[in-house]
């Protein structure tokens, strides 16, 4: 079936009967709109197969019921499908969704896939099933901390004269050569898709890309000889080229990846070509699965071998360890996650990938509340240079939109703002404030999120199920528990909340509760497993640990 | 530490400053009853070692939390340990849990097992951890539901005549005598505790028990012969006893089976005394594992030997099947689970085990709840018996409790009627509404409540989760997620609720929401499977699902 583009409605009209169900319904095209998904009219919005509804006819479904739901009943939504409306009450949320889900020994991805194709479930990744993709930027903020991090650790705060290798230019990886960028650095980039590279080239994210793999390197090499910040995208498979490039002995002083190795049916093996690989992937997933984990491996020895000659090498989150290790490779946890790496102490603070987007669709809505940012935290200045870098460097997809990254205490003071001025008419249409399913207190995820946690809580699924349920008692617009996501089925249960700021006293309570609660459930999972920056977070900022109070004498 | 026995306050003087936060503590404490639970002393409820709370450390906390808690606040309590207080709202759950979660790759025993030694995470079963539990009387209406069908289609209509062999008579197992007799039916219960029987006829669920086979037999045969109904205990492992009767040629006509099977470290094997158990669990788990299902495959042999001669033999969700495949016997699966072969007809109608207590603790108070359920259901004749026979059999533990399986736009018109004689001053003090976690849209279970779903969505676990956000969103005063239960780890998610009727509006407003869509979820869930009945169900009793609403031309 051939459908009609879908882009969500701009302005300030309503379908819908209110902006509580406005806003998800928008939401839902957004992340379908061409600009913004990797594979629209497959419903795929990024990250290998991470779906925004399970079918059209569900999300034609889901659109029928959004526009005539009312603010005391709430719609379910079981891995993309809607399956019940029920009466709820005004706090409630308008919509809970639960994707991907399967009980533990059945999760597997043999068994996911069986299932998905029996038409019983769909990937929901982080922020496509849930309906808060906000394109390339949303990981570029946290790929310009992260290499902003370890700037600070190893290069004396700057990438200036520095050279990262990475792979993978897709939904998410596509904001790795621009993150590098505005650390000053030189970014090589390797993908198997042409398409893929032009695509950030096209948006502003990746400077320039070859086919001719010494063209690039010269290129490369030079620029950081000069201390110039360029990003030079390559056509081919990271698993030839991590090889070859270590074997020149090229001067890499970084070196990461991020293509879909957490699917190993989206992981290109060498041997197959692009025009083969959905076709080959079909007719025998296991076969393909088996040469997909094997230039895994051979990518991640490269990885490990440029590790032994000094260069700082992390996982950015795709299971590229695990996967290579079923590929055979031995020492595949040798090199750390960026988790545990980098972004550890900033999760004991509740900080995290706040992101918000004006339903308006107008850019001007976001110009005002990239001000408001800067003038409620005049004195941080990593989050200036940001929000200033993002205002020259982002090119919006679909509806404007803003990430930064805000902790504890810090959140909901936005979120009230932005709710005032919208009440104001400073903003044209309300806007919605959500995050993704990576932060500091709404996932469990032993590859990544929770990797190396300092009690050994890693595995613990409790946490990001309490974040749902709170984000759902405190009265978020809507919630989702979502399983596997950017790491594989099997690897992480993950929780998200969006709100509404539509400019009512009732929405101002929510915010406060909501945007309050979410991150300090980050804190409090961060003190639970030991880690005392947590604690003083939580003693200075006013969060009750019941099992601290009974110790105090 | 010894600590002083724990006992639920009775009484309508509260402790805490509400009954929305009395309730929790009341319940929590009722679990931990000596009359309640199997093991107070070291916080195990029921179930093997399904706990109410981590440690008496938490235990203290969580009393302390709750007898301060406002009634705009929600405490978050992580495997039995009270993790953060937050501020929501009048209509948000006082408490929300979750328990035993693990991700995915992760969830096994072995792992979950170090994660509890370490003090991590607990085992919260279904009702134990939930604070819902209201001994053996909650499995015994299920118990005596299950034999009550296997009555009717195989024995017309009665047990009488009929010889059933069970193992186990622990916590729920010792419920399966009871239902026996109240069928008019002959039991033979093998359990290797001999305290176990001991409690059993001291509480009036089983009429007498043996160490000597020969004798045990004879009686059971004889009064099976007499058409009299009996139940009889011997002290001895189910894996010896089932095959010696076998070989013996024993007149059985039903077998099944109710050990800890789920946890085989919870399961005697041959060979090891009572008496050693736990120390040699603890010395070698594993070793002790292999041991348990090598005696577990024996007892299924035995079982399906029952069934090749012409036994009506189900599993009655403990996982035997599962463990006695992996101690190597093959036929295990042969034999259906109870769900699918009686119960899931119910289940499309969203019936499951309500249950409520009496927060007064007083038993004129379930007399008359008792008689506000038979006034209400004039026309349910099968309700009508269990009530009056409950009456008369049951036994209370703890508070005064009662349960009934009632359905979809059922349940609300108890919950209302209770609220309301609260407020009137019927009822001396407020009563808690809630089920098990064993309900009709509450749980993924492919091995007992999911088992052989008509669509194979036997493992697709977001339909809890939905249940659980639901419950959330909808007023509920306690919600609760667990993973393992009964089947154990790997094998389940699952989700509680529990609605204090405390006599005001608000309550009446909640209870019309949260037991309504509760059983909702049940029949949505069966909708979407593909069930006729449960479709009958959703359009005779108003309930809207979206993508049968698009289908109408
Ligand atoms: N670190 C994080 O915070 C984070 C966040 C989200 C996603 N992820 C993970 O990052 C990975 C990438 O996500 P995405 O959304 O960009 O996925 P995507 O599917 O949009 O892009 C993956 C890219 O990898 C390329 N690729 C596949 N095999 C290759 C090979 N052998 N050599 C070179 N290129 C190859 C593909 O052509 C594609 O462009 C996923 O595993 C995702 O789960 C990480
Ligand atoms: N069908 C249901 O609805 C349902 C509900 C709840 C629990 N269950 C399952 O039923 C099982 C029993 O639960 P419980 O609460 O009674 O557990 P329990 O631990 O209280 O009792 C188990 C009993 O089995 C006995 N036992 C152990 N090994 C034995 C052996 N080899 N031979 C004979 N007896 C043996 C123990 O002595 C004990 O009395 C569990 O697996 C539980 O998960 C089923």
């Amino acid at each position: 079936m051939t459908r009609p583009t879908v882009r969500a409605a701009h302005g300030s009209t309503l379908t819908a009967k209110s902006w509580q169900t406005e806003a998800p319904m928008r939401m839902l095209m957004n992340n379908l709109d061409p600009e913004v998904a990797e594979r629209p009219e497959d419903l795929v919005v990024y990250g290998g197969t991470g779906k925004a509804a399970r079918s059209w006819e569900a999300y034609d479904a889901i659109v029928r019921t959004l526009e005539t739901l009312e603010d005391d009943e709430t719609l379910l939504v079981q891995s993309g499908k809607p399956v019940g409306v029920f009466r709820t009450h005004e706090w409630a949320p308008r919509v809970l969704i639960a994707n991907s889900n399967l009980v533990g020994d059945w999760a597997t991805w043999p068994e996911f896939r069986k299932l998905e194709a029996e038409g019983l479930t769909m990937y929901g990744q982080m922020t496509a099933g849930s309906w808060i993709y906000i394109g390339t930027q949303g990981i570029l903020q946290g790929t310009y901390e992260t290499f902003g991090a370890v700037a600070r650790k190893r290069f004396g705060g700057t990438l200036a004269g520095t050279l990262t290798l990475t792979g993978g230019a897709g939904g998410m990886g596509g904001a790795q050569p621009l993150a590098v960028t505005m650390n000053e650095g030189v970014a090589l980039v390797v993908d198997v898709d042409e398409t893929r590279l032009e695509r950030r080239v096209k948006h502003g994210y990746l400077d320039e890309y070859w086919t001719d793999l010494d063209e690039a390197v010269d290129r490369a090499v030079a620029a950081k000889n000069e201390g110039r910040a360029l990003s030079v995208g390559i056509v081919g498979n990271a698993a030839t080229v991590f090889t070859e490039l270590l074997e020149r002995g090229t001067p890499i002083d970084i070196v990461t990846d991020q293509t879909s190795a957490h699917d190993p049916l989206s992981y290109l093996p060498e041997g197959i070509s692009v025009a083969d690989w959905h076709a080959e992937a079909e007719r025998d997933a296991a076969g393909f699965t088996d040469k997909a984990r094997a230039s895994m491996a051979k990518q991640v020895r490269a990885m490990v071998g440029f590790m032994d000659a000094g260069a700082e090498v992390f996982d950015y989150g795709n299971s590229i360890r695990e996967e290579s290790r079923l590929g055979g490779f031995e020492r595949a946890f040798e090199f750390p996650g960026f988790v545990p790496a980098y972004i550890r102490p900033l999760f004991c603070e509740g900080k995290g990938p706040f992101r918000w987007a004006a339903l308006s669709g107008d850019p001007a809505d976001i110009a005002v509340t990239d001000r408001a940012i800067l003038e409620l935290f005049p004195e941080d200045e990593h989050l200036a240079r940001w929000i200033t870098k993002a205002q020259e460097k982002v090119h919006f997809e679909g509806l404007p939109a803003r990430i930064c990254w805000l902790g504890y205490q810090e959140r909901h003071l936005a979120g009230l703002r932005f709710n005032e001025m919208v009440a104001s008419g400073e903003l044209s249409a309300p806007v919605v404030i959500g995050r993704d399913h990576l932060d500091s207190g709404s996932v469990a995820s032993p590859y990544r999120e929770t990797e190396s946690m300092a009690d050994g809580s890693d595995a613990i699924a409790d946490w990001p199920l309490l974040n749902a349920l709170l984000n759902t008692a405190s009265g978020a617009t809507w919630v989702s528990i979502h399983h596997g996501g950017g790491v594989g089925i099997g690897r992480s249960i993950h929780a998200g909340q969006v709100i509404v700021a539509d400019g009512t006293e009732l929405a101002a309570q929510k915010i406060e509760r909501v945007l309050v609660n979410d991150p300090g459930t980050g804190v409090m999972r961060h003190v639970d497993a030991g880690y005392d920056r947590a604690a003083e977070v939580a003693k200075e900022r006013g969060l009750r640990v019941p099992m601290l109070e009974g110790k105090a004498t």
